[in-house]
């Protein structure tokens, strides 16, 4: 860290500060300019908060050097993260699709949407069991029934399934029938969440906060790789600003920029950064253009009697029209899907 | 709800969407003006979703009338909710300030700041016995022990005590030390954790998420109201955005917003709005003018040595000063504290 | 538009707005639900403010109907507009790039980079002579004399040139040497410019502000339109957002949404959208994907000696690798460059 | 300036750095830690770009100690800037308000308000002569007709005059009738007027651009200060963020921000920040508690027929009501009114 004096900041203040650095085991190294005295910390800064320093007299700012997360950086990992879900490699050279409902709302329908993304060349089946809703008076999932459907429906039709994981008490349940567990954007900083799933083997999906910075969404990575499940795909979908003709608004620097800084593997969702069927594909091209490993999208095969998300669900037949134009654009990006 | 047709809609398109509306129990309402066609929807809408009609063929929007929550709301009702503590009222003509640290770091440290803030005239006790940290690698608060700590004090010093509860798991050991149960920020949406604490009796301080309409705030508190724990206590403590001179903006608009809309008592955390002491009185202030019924400050009688947050903690003597100028500005908005 | 009514407006309230309505030239159409009544207004409501009849007792909210644009609008002209510009069609098939330094610093700079972008397949040289810098005290653009330069190696190069316009007193002269005028994202809501400008038969490169929604956008082509220039082409450059790790962020989902509300031209800028140089490519690539009729590039041969934005400026060397990257990727959706 | 050198950089790039700094006329201070090397600059950094040594290869950031503004902050010149209208002190002890319509509408209302808001105590008469307006087909304002009015109002009521000046060819017109030059959000960043404003002798009132963080703010300060105009008054008009129930976010914390950087004068809009009458009160309560110099308030007498802003504008009883409650307010925090 770099600790920025005030100008008026006192001899006294300043070696106060020296002090308190050396007492929490660090050195301090002075540079004194015509307007401001610096003060460099040498050591491993991460354990130490900003705020400790901030907070003494006569300092103006405090600038940390290096990223807050370790694991999840590519200084600890060069090498891009593989994460292997049955035969589905994430983080490859291949581009994989996740596709299916915003929840699972009946047999027929999972089943239907399961066989139509398979064809269309979709490798995981996506469907949410437990839903979080903005109201509590509409449709909140089916609970344990929609998991045991998922199993029977991924080991019918042969598609690895991702679904939500809300609460700590549901991560055994859903672990049972499901191969990815998805830590949804309102949980991104549900730090008891993280940590428990940090404590399963199974691969995670984390999607970012719609208020996230990058680097918080990291932090969020490095809570569940220091619990030591090192299996962390990382999901932009969508920031909150202030242009309201979309329901968010999709991140693409987000792709690139993590890509820098880590080494996990990152996916889009397209569904929930636009919030209407019309913008998906655009979205989604966008997506695979930037860089991402793969992408995550609702398919509906009845979108107008949806029970949650309909309007950015799109239809079997324009899944499939999306797929292929997506196969062409990952060519032209030395990609395989 | 009410439904833009697009220009372009066909007759076909439009009955379709009356058959849909009528399908769902409610009554359409045609009104066809120059340019576009409009369906006005009559029937209580609150259990519909703007999406379940925004994907139908030809619409192009999909306006709610009412709003969502509804337990929340001043049409449900019109008087303000007055929540009893012990002896203290929150919602009425006095405004209750809670004060003490971010998190409860020794005996010694909770008993000196329960001492002082009460001295100078808070009525509530803070003190975080598990904290949501961005970091995993930082202070997580003392658990169990400081709970304890936090029964103990209270009970010595007399003032009911506020702490977060940040995980289900948690609930019953928190209830039993504590009087008024936090949800924090980054917990705002965590509709598992919300339904838990509106199945206890225990009054709920439910902060703002940082990225949260005044509308999804209102809605989380729907959650718990409509869980039959009708104590919410909103917490405006500031929402991100593009600014970075302060760690947060302190969104004093909502305080009058929030008013209009509910009945439930609201109060302003100007410690996490701004994210610097020396910025915390003028906050405060604010806060007071505008009509907030109450504060929750961070309090620390030494904030270079916190454990967190010690950048925008005060110290006892600058919270004794700002109490005594909040109580003058207090009376010339004709209330007491 | 459509007049939402208090929950509790009197009868006398509702006769009121309806007068009003009519008083206004329209007609009022009344739909009596059971929690509120809803005003519907015929006729054709844009030179209306939404303010009018907000403003009166018993309202509580008033929706518009139309988009506030008209000439801008596909309701008005469904065709896309092309605009041509020397031998370059911008809006059609082709995706059009136009590169160059942000500002125009000798002779050789800007024949070396025009030289170099045009071998690389650009089709319009960017170059600023008055660059609006945040600073008083850096370098402000050349003026008059970088004017003058560009009109000539426009000739010699045989490249069209676009550069930034920074007020009406400076438009006759930008005009003499310059095919495409700018206006910057921070002048979009300057009125004053954009109705000068839409005065002259120059085409117009109108940047989105940094934080204006695209209604407000779209608004300021309508001011443009509206006085008689039809050749506005629409630059996506990135929104401010609380992101702090780019400069900006870069707004994809505005490409497909601005092409479904209109005809002109979107390009993306995505030099100024990210702010770094190794997102540049990445970003560029997204808005192919995504739809963008064109691109706008910030090329150096020299960056780390560029007077102003060499942090995002690519050298000529990249600039031709990411021509070759750019021609795939238009290919495989369909576009030619 | 603090250069952080990326954690692989080589000695070659270190050493690059150096050189460069040297050559830019600077001194350079290396700190090596273990994860990563500082170069600290030595020397007025102002004149200097971040982005200059950020292009450099092995640069992985650049931080600035300085602020880049100088005229304006309080290391220029420490004690609060008074600025005199007449016989009005603006950044005194005073609390000096500012009211009138939007716009200049008829003779009748500019002074039948001036009268108004006189006698309740407003110190200043606002009234736009030119409108800048989302819309061109709205109305505009009456133009120099308005101008004539508001130099006769004043000399007739009393009453010093602010009017907003939208465009360098309109100066002379404004400052023939009018004391204050307002400079509107959505040019504070058209460096072209505030260089013309900055280079007469009328004070004159800046407002915040609508996403422009407060240091953007006080580097336009600064535009108007370095051309040797020292009369500037800030003035803070409410930020957009992704909240939708007021029209923008009051940004009250930035008053005691701005304040400890600048030694200008800083007051509060609070129609415009809220956008809605009903609340209006509260924000201005907020304002003069957190600390303002200064409200700029929008009444007109017939807020329903008002040609602009009229949601947001108050009632001359209404705005009489709240001078006394800002009195009392006022007296409360140590000020007078």
């Amino acid at each position: 860290m770099i600790v920025i004096m005030e100008r008026r900041a006192t001899e006294d203040e300043i070696q106060n500060v020296v002090a308190r650095v050396e007492e929490l085991g660090f050195r301090a190294h002075l540079s004194r300019g015509e307007e401001r005295t610096i003060i460099g910390i040498i050591g491993d800064e991460r354990p130490l908060s900003v705020e400790a320093l901030e907070v003494l007299d006569g300092v103006e700012r405090v600038v940390p050097v290096l990223h807050p997360f370790k694991l999840a950086s590519r200084d600890f990992k060069p090498d891009k993260t593989i994460i292997t879900v049955g035969d589905v490699k994430i983080g490859g050279d291949e581009i994989v699709v996740m596709a299916g409902p915003c929840a699972v709302e009946s047999r027929e329908q999972i089943f239907e949407t399961a066989w139509a993304v398979k064809e269309a060349g979709a490798k995981i089946l996506r469907g949410g069991a437990f839903k979080p809703r903005t109201s509590p008076y509409t449709f909140q999932g089916l609970g344990v029934p929609a998991l045991e459907l998922l199993g029977e429906v991924s080991e019918t039709v042969g598609l690895p399934v991702v679904s939500e994981v809300m609460a700590a008490s549901d991560i055994e349940a859903v672990s049972k029938h499901v191969d990815i567990l998805q830590i949804g954007a309102r949980n991104m900083q549900n730090y008891s969440l993280l940590q428990e799933v940090g404590k399963t083997t199974k691969p995670v999906l984390l999607k970012r906060g719609m208020s996230s910075t990058i680097h918080e969404w990291l932090m969020s990575a490095e809570y569940i790789l220091s619990n030591r499940n090192y299996n962390v795909i990382l999901c932009e979908r969508g920031i909150r600003t202030f242009e309201t003709a979309t329901r968010f608004t999709l991140d693409i620097n987000a792709v690139a920029v993590a890509r820098q800084l880590t080494h996990l593997p990152i996916i889009v969702d397209p569904s929930h950064a636009t919030g209407k069927a019309n913008l998906v594909a655009a979205a989604a091209k966008a997506a695979v253009a930037a860089g991402a490993d793969g992408l995550i999208i609702e398919v509906h095969p009845n979108p107008d009697r949806a029970l949650s998300d309909g309007a950015q669900s799109i239809r079997p037949e324009s899944f499939q029209k999306l797929m292929v134009e997506l196969r062409q654009l990952a060519a032209a990006v030395g990609r395989c899907m």
